[in-house]
């Protein structure tokens, strides 16, 4: 943390300042410049965080020179995390494959959708019943039934089960049912909701909100981690911009740029990035080529049937040519895509 | 709706989405052009909620024609509302203030803050007692013995409390204590806690997510009314865009906009918009001048003891300074502010 | 200039950058942290321009602590700058209203704008000669034809010329007849042109980009005046954000963000903003509440018979409210202005 | 065109527009839903262009069906165009790259990169003549005997050239020594100088503004193309957003959007969407991945010796590398990249 003075700062508040933060058991160092005085701070900045340095009386600006989220961070823990969700392993050297429906709709529709993608290769299977939906007159999801189904499904292909959880009971409906929780991009600011996952323990995969800074996801991360569950996985799914053309804006840097920063995975979800399923391929090859962990996509064994979010999901015969190729892709970036069941 | 088909559509296709919607129950018009073909839909949008039309063969694209959003629109209402609570009319020619601490930080802090800005004039008493702060490290605020604070000092002055809920649980706490609940920015689209505050029929001031639509703050706004609580108060508090110059961008349009679509009342937060203290005043005047029903403001005894948002947070002086203001720019445009207790 | 070292930084990579530094002229000072080293520059920050002290080894950021411009800034000049169009002082006590259809027509929708908007008040005719458009197939202007009649309005009315100038011959035109240069928004960036007017030594309404942050915005105003053009008058008309309601986000902070930075006056273009006429009423009276030093308002003599932006433009007759209206608020705000010729 | 009536709308509004429509030479659909009429037109939109619809009585909105760009859009060219610079095909299957420094700074300095680029693979040699920047203050670039330095090392390497021009007098110079122009964000949406460009004939290298929408970029590109050269290769370069973690966000998406609406091809600039050159690899592997028709990198002999953009370009070695990765890459997406002089 500096802290820069006004132009014609006085001494007197200078050393008020000082006291303060000695007094907090923190180090200074003083430059005066030609126009300006600035005010390094050593140590521990949340000894800081509770005194309004920005009031004091001189002060023009603070400017943060570190983080402020830890666990999430690098200097924490240099080398990169490997989550273990029920044996599968997120972060290695093998890319992970989430996919299925927006949301589960029935019995033959999710065990058909599980059927389909671990046939072309996939680890999860996603589907929501707990369904955040922009309108309250649209579908919200089957709830506990759909969890039971997703169950189901899973026992049948042994693939994992990864639902969007939205409240308190949810967390606690969802937890007898599933193998990692996902908050959704709309939560991803719901702290409250985050430290329940947190207490939890289970695996959480974690979306970025759509006007989220990255500096703000891993602070946002770190509100889960700080309850003791290391085990999260980030997910890149496009942010908020002024371009129309798209859903979000898939924002392809987050990636290298999360990597730099901190040492949890991150997937990339290009289903709702795009908003249309033409798209989804190109994406999708992108995040892979850029560094992606893996990617959660949007299949439905009959996309012109689904109840929710139908312009943007695969039928099973475009999500068997994407497996195809993301295995291709993988192996010039070092990492490797197991095609099929 | 309309439905655009591509160039080259053929006649069976047409057919095949006619026969659709005419056994859906809604009617059609079909339009033949040069190189396009348009088929507008009429009747109830809703009942094509479950018809993925963008999938079907010869489809372009859909264009919706009205809003989803219903009981907030103005066809629906088309006279402004009045919310009454406690006897305080939000809406109506008296402009409102709700003022106080961002959090309420003991009995002395908020006992203090109520006396002062009472003295220059509010009729909503603000302090938060559920905190959701960017980093988990920071002060998260006093729970249920903060509630008791803020009634407290309600009890001296007469002032309505409005405090932000966070949880299905911190609702039904609050619940006791508080006259208004404040729905905040970060769970604008948290639907799950929009329903359960409908379901709890307090009035609701219902803040604008930094990264929400006017249509989606209104289609959100669509949750807690669908639960029968039509007391619904908007609160614009700055959109977050490229600027950093301050903390977000207050999109001081949306009050004009949000008139012209909707029956609700809306009241602005210059104090989160701006993040800084020195701008309050501009963007207050502002705000009444282009319409707003009221002002909600950060204002602390001593900001800067504050235990957050210190630099946003006015002190009573300024506070009073600005009460004398607004009642002269209500004047001219034909509202009224009550200078004083 | 603060230089922040990485983790871990060698005592030889601190001592490469401060030889460099001291070579150049500046002063230094060290900081060691417990985690970070930080390097602070003493001095005039221009002699760092060309050393690229981010590719040094061991730096991971540089943390600027002043604004790049200098002759916008107020450590350059303090008090506010009132600028002078042909007596008409800009930036004053007096607010001033810019105020004329899109773009000139013909001499009859000139000379009937010019004698509606000086009976109302205004102390400049505005009017595009030369208009960039988003298509190409759209009315381009009258180029000289609409400058020779706009100089015969302003003959007849008193009132001085504002138009637009997009390119060398234009402002070489442009030169011959009108009093204040325009800048839009779209070359609000175009260093060649602003250099340009810059030379011109004509005064310059420098309307700020639809993507320009504040900053970036007086480092563009810089251009001009380090041609020693001082003539400089900012104007905001609003930012392209993800909102579409409007056609542009009117950052209304952004006058007193700039008061607080700069000595230019900054006007308000509310027509662009909201590209709809019934917003333009309520976003003057925020701009001027929120200490615009004057507004650009379009006004067509027929708006229905526009050749562009039809939709955003004003008839005589709410012109005339309009300015009925501005009068007030500016007394409240400690200004004036003057209504009827 | 669809013109949306407001609820309500009286017989005499619809007649009164259905006539005006009529005369105009275009057809007209009424249906009449419901709450609200639609009128739909029929025919070449351009004849509407300059009657003003939405402020006829009873109009509530105007809906677009179509796009504005013509020349640009795929209906009038359904095939990808193929854009021939001295032989060089760009928008075919091998990839193009065009590599070199920011900026010309020196014969040495130019003559060394593009040996350097040209012995890894690359078929253009960048560097800046004309340069805009920020601030007023930093180097603008060595115009004329810049382009002589290029011609020189285009000479003796056999690559293209393209460099950005800036204004009228720039492109009548730059012609006579580069073999395509490039137009940068910062001007593009200065019509007039796109029209320049589009009158010489030349190849236009047209980056997208940082605020620009993909239809806006198409509608600016008609600004070249109507002119008469259809020699546009369109260059995303990313867009502004709240993200500061790179220096602007690579829109990826843009790639197989711009795909499916126009005949151009798209090459991708990761050095200016990055600002960092660390991230550059991850980001080229995504365009190519993604779709991108080539790549513009920025290489320089001595990074750390560069008089602008120090920190975004690459040294020969790390492009060396990324050179041979972008082959591998090329071949799964179809296409191919030949490494090596």
């Amino acid at each position: 943390m500096i802290i820069v003075m006004k132009p014609g700062s006085k001494d007197s508040e200078i050393e008020e300042i000082s006291g303060i933060l000695e007094n907090a058991g923190l180090g200074i160092h003083i430059s005066r410049g030609i126009e300006r005085t600035i005010i390094g701070v050593i140590g521990d900045k949340r000894l800081l965080r509770d005194i309004p340095l920005e009031l004091m009386q001189g002060v023009d600006k603070l400017v943060p020179i570190m983080e402020s989220y830890k666990l999430a961070g690098k200097t924490f823990k240099p080398e990169p995390s490997i989550i273990d969700v029920g044996g599968v392993k997120i972060g290695g050297r093998e890319l992970v494959m989430i996919a299925g429906p927006c949301a589960v709709e029935g019995p033959d529709q999710i065990m058909e959708a599980a059927k389909a993608v671990s046939r072309s290769g996939a680890q999860f299977l996603r589907g929501g019943a707990f369904k955040p939906r922009t309108s309250p007159y649209s579908f919200q999801g089957l709830e506990e039934e759909g969890l039971k189904m997703l169950k189901e499904a899973s026992n049948a292909t042994g693939l994992q089960i990864v639902t969007e959880v939205i409240s308190e009971r949810s967390v606690e409906i969802a937890s007898r049912y599933v193998d990692m929780f996902q908050i959704g991009a709309r939560n991803s600011q719901n702290f409250h909701l985050l430290r329940e996952v947190g207490r939890s323990g289970k695996p959480v995969l974690f979306k970025r909100g759509s006007a989220t800074t990255i500096d703000e996801w891993l602070n946002a991360a770190e509100y889960i981690m700080s309850e003791g569950n290391y085990n999260v996985v980030l997910c890149e799914r496009g942010i908020r911009t002024f371009e129309t053309a798209t859903r979000n804006t898939l924002d392809i840097s987050s990636i290298p740029v999360v990597k730099s920063k901190s040492h949890l995975p991150v997937i990339v979800d290009p289903s709702h990035a795009a908003g249309r399923a033409q798209y989804i391929l190109p994406l999708s090859r992108a995040a892979i080529a850029a560094g992606a962990d893996g990617l959660i996509i949007e299949v439905h064994p009959c996309p012109r049937c689904a109840l929710s979010d139908a312009a943007q999901q695969l039928d099973p015969a475009a999500y068997d040519a994407l497996c195809k190729d993301i295995g291709k892709i993988a192996e010039i970036v070092g990492r490797e895509f197991r095609y099929g069941a």
